[in-house]
């Protein structure tokens, strides 16, 4: 006898915003390995079909999933034209398109278009949608500055002032306040996550000022020796790719009593510095490996590096579950592991 | 024999946005009364031109000033047709123009282009200007609300996180947070103030959930009976026109060392209750004019006037030498010399 109270919960579709960079293809690949997903607390259905939106295609892999499907171009020109892949059985967006700090700083209207102007055209069209979809947003570290006059407490709590010291960093906040009043009139169901610096990145150094706390890992373990521009003790907060990952995933899936204000929730860091990361690498990849770090500070990248906040109270974070590393040497173990090729 | 060495500083051009409204057309009248501005501290120089730029006409007197000209019409249209009367020699724009609070919660859409997308658009034609004008803008203590998750703290500072809990509060923040990357990459000399709500209000009742805290003066003055909708003792945050205005002149001529911060400034507040800014009609004009007050507390309108900050500590404002009003006497007393013909 079949128990036709008893509704079988549809698979779900995912988008995800740049989802061949970084981020995006691991994010793509944890949710297609775990093939599951409960959104905002509600029973876990099947993940059904992944979008992903990009100006470049994403790897192999992903392209050979017969649950995923791409869409490319530029988000502004996609959205625009109706066409960024978004539907009424669109359940989840991630949005993680960004232009990097960097780009932002040297091109204000690139920012302007691609963080700013991306994100709220975004918003309109999940708005658009009326079925309220959950909107996961990659916020920033980075909407915290050091400012003359309004400085960093140590500790950063989920309730600190955001004093945004860059254009990406304004860009950023600006966009977790278009997420609270979307959330606010019930367009969507926002979630607001801010990013920390991830660490061990694989591939090649982006010219960030951050990328060293990638590089002085990964170029050694190729066998390439590599440059600490900072001071040894320079403290520092860093986050896994995998415990980033699980932070946007981790977004999607707490309920909506358990996520809390609709203000953004910081993700957990690890607290580190350079001296400890050179000692976790010796003692995970041997002496030899950690000689190959060049200690040559540079005033230049010194200066932006101690403005960031290295001390994170996570504390919304912690209460979903999510926590940060718990060491480097599990950090650099995880990129040895994910990263065969690149080791020597 | 002339002193060549000597230049003869110009008049300034001062143009305001929202020029036809309550605040715009007192402060163009404070600007023509001064008859001189010293603007971000520099020496002080005549008002040589005001433009007003509103959907509507100013009062005869402002049209028959030499000094004063209007522009009329929707801000964004005249912004996106380049005829906003901007010019390189515009020294200062004070942008007051906005859909108040009550239209942008009915109306998200009103609120995003009056408020939001006008004030990205002033912005940047600022910034095309290429000449760094001080712009002055009126954002809100509506920035603050109470909210589940994030309670407002006992007093407000300048350095409290606002969450907003308004379509009004957040584009009045997100304002905030352009005009500080506008400045930060000298495009503008900027100046966010955040206003009071101000009492005594000329006029007619508005509708806003704050009417009454004008209406309950103005209308016993005129021989009206008032409603007050609130418990006597409940505390609100309120300024004098004159004060507001004195605040928005003061963020104007403020040096950017006096300024501080590219964060917003709060203006200051006194705060009273409706019980102390009734005995002070009774004081002012009599026990007969103050028994036309009827204590009708509503609920609906309270809960809204309770999650409003009451306690202000405006610590910047004072430090550039804005002060509260000394007493709700003294509020009583100014509206009634410069309204004669509103009283009975």
């Amino acid at each position: 006898m079949i128990d036709t109270t008893k509704t079988i919960p549809e698979p779900c579709h995912v988008l995800i915003t740049g989802g061949a960079g970084f981020l995006g293809v691991r994010l793509a690949r944890a949710l297609l390995a775990q093939g599951k997903l409960s959104l905002a607390g509600a029973e876990s259905v099947d993940v059904g079909r992944i979008t992903l939106v990009d100006r470049a295609a994403p790897p192999a892999d992903l392209l050979n999933d017969a649950r995923v499907s791409t869409v490319t171009g530029d988000l502004n020109a996609l959205l625009s034209s109706g066409g960024a892949g978004l539907d009424a059985h669109t359940d989840v967006v991630f949005h993680l398109a960004a232009a990097v700090s960097g780009e932002c700083e040297a091109d204000f209207d690139l920012g302007m278009r691609s963080n700013f102007a991306a994100t709220l055209s975004l918003l309109q069209a999940c708005r658009a949608l009326k079925t309220q979809p959950i909107v996961v947003f990659a916020s920033s570290l980075a909407v915290f500055g050091d400012a003359p006059g309004v400085p960093l407490p140590p500790v950063i709590e989920d309730t600190t002032l955001p004093t945004p010291q860059s254009s990406y960093g304004i860009q950023k906040f600006i966009g977790e306040q278009l997420m609270a009043d979307f959330s606010r009139k019930a367009f969507i169901q926002g979630r607001s996550v801010r990013l920390m610096t991830v660490s061990v990145r694989p591939g090649k150094p982006n010219g960030a000022a951050s990328s060293f706390l990638s590089g002085m890992l990964r170029e050694p373990l190729a066998g390439v020796r590599a440059t600490c521009p900072v001071p040894a003790d320079t403290p520092v907060a860093l986050s896994s790719p995998a415990r980033t990952i699980a932070g946007l995933i981790g977004a999607a899936q707490a309920s909506a009593q358990a996520w809390g204000p609709r203000t953004a929730l910081i993700l957990p860091a690890l607290t580190t510095t350079p001296a400890q990361m050179a000692a976790a690498l010796a003692q995970v990849a041997g002496p030899a490996v950690a000689a190959l770090i060049d200690w040559a500070p540079d005033a230049a990248i010194h200066n932006i590096v101690k403005t960031w906040p290295a001390r994170i109270n996570a504390r919304r974070a912690a209460g979903l579950g999510l926590l940060p590393d718990s060491s480097f040497e599990e950090i650099i173990r995880e990129y040895i592991r994910e990263n065969t090729d690149a080791i020597k």
